[in-house]
């Protein structure tokens, strides 16, 4: 191997450390290196966004890839960082149900566990015992929880307006706990939960939600423009160019309309 | 083509529009003659599964699969055929929300609008109002509603003990809305809420989801050992024979788990 | 069992055996011997696509799809039958990152690794040395890169226009990387490009992608027009029906397309 091999490699292993917390492991191929040096080498090294912001839009990517290794390898790397709080993680595991599908959460939730435990256990250190789940912030009586939910629904989704509820997806899953709970539950900012969710409706794409989500994330002003278009190169990394691709013009279309919405407005550009 | 061509097109095309309740279009080409002979021609054919529980298992995998034609098209066909009431399609949206993700849910629940509308349309009549949401038949008060969940998480899981609360996912989540609510609504039977998701955990494919899953829809008896194989046969036509084969080994495990437990307990065998 | 049932069982495993290089399992119902049936006795035994063809539609779904057993048996045959390379295998991985996200894909580079230490293991060989990934055959220089992309990007997507770089997904991702650098890698064909990246736009199924590849594959000549509706049938058997029927519409609207445009250049038609 030549110096500048070996630079370029000391070069990437650098980058995986700082991001991971932990040495790389020597590939055997060099279309391994490739990978790494793509994804850690450049990727997660752009300006941008944060390594905390990179962080949860990756978490949801790979607890949705279903790959082992790399989900446990990330779940470690953003709480060993410090990067994301347990009760952040623990709330993103949550978030991530909803727009992911309970039974990867499900997988998630366990990773985290053993995560956690192995972060404490290499420190010499005890698991601190949860936060406790009661009192919960939100309404109790049915109908004040529905009206609750389509407030928030609206104002999470910039819309003048919620659906119906006599429908059980909208009345009992959107309205009662979708919005009337999971979105206003403290311990996850606004950000942090737009990051999420923008991942999830990009790996779904089903073809509302990833509009309605993508606008709303930056109509609302909690992800600028240019932070919305370095989301759609992470992710593309992370799930893949062709959903990139989608996510992209989804991103390039909303632009056009929030910025459109925000002349008619009189309100200041992005 | 041959007067047995002819003869087998017209042998599939009767297998399908018996399903689906519309003419099959007439494929531009032979591979696609192949897909609907195997899909239509044969397995929505086989004994072991009834053509309503071949739709529960059938909307989940094209839902995720996020197949706009396909997706209309059995949406329509399982309420045209009435082989299921729109309260029970509306439960089911609901139900796919949590095991399949919000995202598509929300696209599925579109879909159910418009082809109710479009059934309705077909016959000259008014699409009826809807079942109220409220009153819920679960109760308002946290402790309650926990403790509530935490008894039906035991009850369709076929265990003895329920997750703790103090963990967003478990108490916020699975204890308070999945278990203390989602399964606990009427409007869909116990048995098509246990098809629906078997389908689910078998296309997100998290580990320990699908062999709770599976293992709790037959310990309950609510599907019979050869009904879950039957399932393994319709899910692979539907996602893919990779995710069918992992199911297939799940499911053959779990029976054997299953049968040692009753010997144990001197019930009778499946 | 009758004798027929018995002649017909032998056929399905001799058919397992060729493809897959081992004895298939002996399934303990018969609904699996119906899902072996489809799959080898029938699917991979069509004309139109040749077995190692096969195998570049098969791996990017296998893995994509998260069945450990399967994705572990299909690396190992592709390999172990000598119908792919270990440099080609090695180069697919890489590919299959781009189009079908990095972690599923680093666990299928896993896998690689660890079936390819089997093969040498079970033939009492030491595993040769991998080829050296320098020096890369693209330019180091950024004006370079981009250039080399956008002339990359036009060609392998038979369009007279590249996006523009100023745009992070486009410039950073698509310019620089996808097209700057991976699609022009030695080690791979560009008619192996071509089926592996279809098999990844028709699971990842977004919008635009599966459009704009399906018809580059076929305007490209790189696949006939009967070779891409074989594609279809066998994608069909491993990522499920409701995929393929769409893959299937699309390939019927871009074969119209091409056709057209072949008319109008005065070029031979397919």
């Amino acid at each position: 191997m030549s110096a500048i091999d070996t630079a370029r490699h000391e070069q990437i292993r650098q980058a995986f450390a700082e991001v991971m917390t932990f040495a790389p492991p020597e590939p055997e191929n060099p279309a391994a290196w490739h990978m790494l040096q793509f994804v850690f080498g450049d990727v997660w090294q752009r300006p941008g966004l944060s390594r905390r912001d990179r962080h949860f839009v990756t978490l949801p990517c790979v607890a949705a890839a279903d790959a082992e290794g790399p989900l446990r390898d990330h779940v470690y790397a953003a709480l060993n960082s410090g990067d994301l709080t347990i009760t952040e993680m623990r709330e993103s595991v949550l978030h991530f149900a909803v727009y992911g599908g309970w039974p990867k959460a499900s997988r998630l939730n366990m990773v985290v566990d053993e995560q956690w435990a192995r972060i404490h256990a290499e420190r010499g250190q005890d698991v601190p015992p949860p936060d406790p789940l009661l009192p919960l912030t939100t309404p109790n009586d049915p109908e004040d929880r529905l009206a609750t939910g389509a407030q928030a629904f609206k104002e999470v989704n910039c819309l003048p307006y919620a659906p119906d509820r006599d429908n059980p997806f909208h009345g009992a899953g959107i309205l009662n706990f979708v919005f009337g709970e999971m979105w206003l539950r403290p311990g996850l900012g606004m950000r942090e939960r737009r990051l999420i969710t923008v991942a999830c409706v990009a790996f779904q794409d089903a073809p509302y939600p990833i509009v309605s989500h993508v606008y709303a994330a930056m109509k609302s002003r909690e992800l600028s423009f240019s932070e919305m278009e370095e989301i759609t190169v992470h992710f593309g990394a992370y799930y893949g160019w062709p959903k990139a691709a989608h996510l992209s013009q989804v991103v390039a279309d909303q632009q056009r309309r929030v910025t459109e919405e925000w002349a008619a407005e009189g309100s200041a550009p992005a």
